[in-house]
């Protein structure tokens, strides 16, 4: 266990961070920090995958691969800071035709100050100290303090030691990426005057309490949070009577992988009675017993699943074909539930069947007709994804293919057709978010436009072109996309 | 005092708005009814105007110009809905070199849904039922209830009537736009479980309740509240030497426009000691006793302004070269007051003078050098303005211009030089916005990016052209403005 971070350090922690912001105003600067930051974290991987693989037992494969996706994000997100759209870049020369005239007008944005960044547990780097959080914030010109989480803390300094090697190559100072451990220390932080925003992915519970403080403090900040998921899944009946094997066979390793601890794992799939959705079933558990026991990150979590798979499975009526569970005395094996989907159509008992249970673990239920998918999916809270698998016929824009997307789309910040939810793109149009508690704010965690959870725009007006900063004068000697009069400029 | 809505009417005004979202789900239909209802509020400007001055006494000249700056919104935003910028079309082509490989992705964004509106005292059109927060949420296609302001009921009730008009025009059903009156009934919006988001314009302790309201629901919904700004000017020495008259009478038209009602009225002065710095309050003693008395909205607000400027006249050093007070039974006349700026530099009871006191009245602080002026912002709370006046060396490059305006940058949402903050321009550059209690938000609630505020972003993957929307299709029918695999179209 680190040592946790009294009031005391946090502040320290948080000046020193403050102190340091004009250090990333150059935004040549600043990439060139991300991609060094990507080559320093590729230059120490053999270590950094043997310490996380060491206190999170994810596996070097896994891990080795998630420190490939972190340092492509790092570098993805220097692109943009290179290329300067997201500055927002527009200029209004005076116009008397408007109503009431417009004076000369320059707006971009700025950086908020402080990142407050809170780890997750299941992916030690992506979404940890050099994670997503991270690195759109060093983007946008935020200096960072990250709370560690407690399940990986030697990972967690090992790698703000690399970050920070790779800021002094830049004559960054150490202060532009802190580190504080311990559960008061992130009180602590959310808390800290000096802190302009923050950034979460974890429980609902936990996401949430920290939430309500920012709310709650005299100066409100930006909570941008990603809380809990269901990630629901809807097949189709004419879906399942086209190929009930390979959506079985995907859904089993959708939410098996990683041992389920994905916060888009497909946590309800609602699959037609008859036939072909018991062909479905068959198939799912077959994939689903052939699937080996894993480890999950820590034991709270393990006594967790096996407790909320419990309480599930205990519901009359629910069926366990695959019995998740107890694998071994460290791990756990995965499975599945079924349940008549009208048994979901009402507020009650069967709720918990509706909340997330991380783990590798997922509920199918069976519904009669179209009324009743309809039904349960309006009870849903918002997710991150939502799944519908349409035969080919469907796809092709005939029957309900289309009507499905639009009721799924109120749901989620991402809906996939034909495809699974794990695996979550880091590109220009992803976005990783979705209506509460999916996230806390309408913004993306995963992706470029990332980066506009830490920035704030601000006007000049009548300012001298002299006195204005380079990227609002008309020369555009930084070649920014920008609107210009009204025109963009490319 | 109109009749204040109950629980079951907000209930039924959120609900007749949720059903009938999908009437805005047209680009086309929205561009063309929000045309439609400037050109509905135009044909009845007579009538509105006269209502308006009875419940207000704001006079029909500046009623006339505030209803023209609305319309002129309204057809704003209806060019912004055409070009479609606003949705941010994002597509991405499978691309199997990235790590992890990118799927099909294709983001762009949907309307959040139902919106409350928070009406504003001091603009009973531009801030109002028809105002900005109203012409953004249908322009991004949310219906919207309006909770009216209580200083004019009657108007609000009129121009929803024309609203609905302009709407019914092009068969969306009047609940497009509620409308509720009363403080409870305000409440009762903000925690309603179909209200998607809220814009709102008023004082820091009614805006911070909602806000807090907002943020305690079980599902938070984003808040954007406008609440308070003491908007500080800096003159700079050689300004005040160069032009004392000019920046004197300036600043009295400023401070004095519409009764010193305005959320951007320069409210603390940062003016020179010596002879440069009491040239220029003379000067603006002279204008503003050549200034005459003007109506305030209400006497509630007549006697805040009242008992604020005594409180602040009474503390030891204050003076008051021009006395602000009661003009008449129902008038007040304006005025200044001037302290030494050593006495704001630390917290006590002059931080009375660095809170807004609504009404024609600013204060003048006099500051020996600029490690004064620099202590003094220091401890400014966020605004929504910040002013510089420059001497014509200091604008042209010379001196510490570029230097003031990075430390008036912090403070604000809008930052300007050799101008005054009243006069908000309707302009894509604008920013109306700034630092809590600025606003709530890192939003602004004029111009044209006042849309996103009522958006939140959705990714399609995998997900077969026939059943994606126009918008997000590679043929472009719509001709929007997007990013295709990297680069930006226009």
């Amino acid at each position: 266990m680190a040592v946790e971070a009294t009031a005391h350090e946090v502040d320290a922690a948080v000046r020193a961070a403050h102190a340091v912001r004009e250090s990333l105003a150059d935004r040549t600067v600043r990439a060139a920090f991300l991609r060094s930051a990507a080559d320093e974290l590729e230059a120490a991987k053999e270590s950094l995958v043997e310490v996380a693989d060491a206190e999170t037992a994810l596996g070097p494969v896994r891990l080795g691969g998630e420190l490939a996706r972190t340092c492509y994000q790092l570098r993805a997100f220097a692109a943009i800071v290179d290329e300067g759209e997201f500055l927002g870049v527009v200029i209004n020369h005076p116009d008397d035709t408007a109503t009431p005239p417009i004076p000369d007008l320059r707006r971009y944005k700025v950086p908020l100050g402080v990142v407050a960044v809170y780890s997750a547990s299941n992916f030690p780097f992506a979404f940890s100290v050099p994670g997503g959080d991270t690195a759109s914030a060093l983007a946008a010109g935020c200096p960072v303090v990250v709370k560690a989480h407690p399940d990986h803390p030697a990972l967690s300094e090992l790698v703000a030691a690399v970050l920070r090697r790779a800021a002094a190559r830049h004559d960054i100072p150490a202060g532009v990426l802190g580190l504080v451990h311990g559960f008061e220390a992130g009180i602590e932080l959310i808390k800290h005057p000096l802190v302009a925003a923050a950034g979460f992915t974890g429980s609902v519970r936990g996401g949430r309490a920290l939430f309500d403080a920012a709310a709650a403090r005299p100066v409100p900040i930006p909570f941008h949070g990603e809380l809990g998921s269901l990630n629901p899944v809807v097949v189709t009946e004419a879906a399942a009577a086209e190929r009930p094997e390979a959506i079985g066979t995907g859904l089993a390793g959708s939410m098996t992988l990683g041992v389920g601890q994905f916060c888009v794992k497909p946590g309800l799939v609602l699959a037609p009675s008859g036939a072909a959705g018991d062909q479905l079933v068959k198939s799912l558990t077959e994939a689903v017993s052939d699937t080996g026991s894993g480890v999950l990150l820590d034991h709270r979590m393990r006594d967790n699943f096996l407790a909320g798979v419990a309480e599930r499975a205990e519901l009359p009526g629910v069926e366990s074909p695959v019995t998740p569970g107890a694998g071994g005395e460290h791990t756990v094996s995965p499975g599945f539930l079924t349940v008549p989907a009208g048994r979901l159509t009402e507020e009650g008992a069967y709720d918990l069947l509706l909340e997330e249970c991380f783990g590798p673990v997922t509920v199918v239920a069976r519904y009669e007709d179209q009324d009743e998918v309809r039904s349960v999916l309006s009870r849903l809270p918002g997710n991150l994804t939502a799944t519908v698998q349409l035969s080919s016929d469907e796809a092709a824009g005939n029957g309900r293919g289309a009507e499905i997307l639009a009721e799924l789309t109120p749901l989620a910040g991402r809906v996939l057709v034909n495809a699974w939810p794990t695996g979550v793109a880091v590109a220009a149009a992803q976005h990783h978010g979705g209506p509460y508690p999916a996230t806390t704010s309408t913004s993306t965690s995963v992706g470029g436009t990332a980066i506009e959870r830490w920035l704030r725009p601000v006007s000049y007006q009548n300012t001298p072109e002299p006195l204005l900063p380079a990227e609002l004068r008309d020369a555009n000697e930084p070649g920014l996309p920008r609107r210009f009069n009204g025109r963009l400029e490319r």
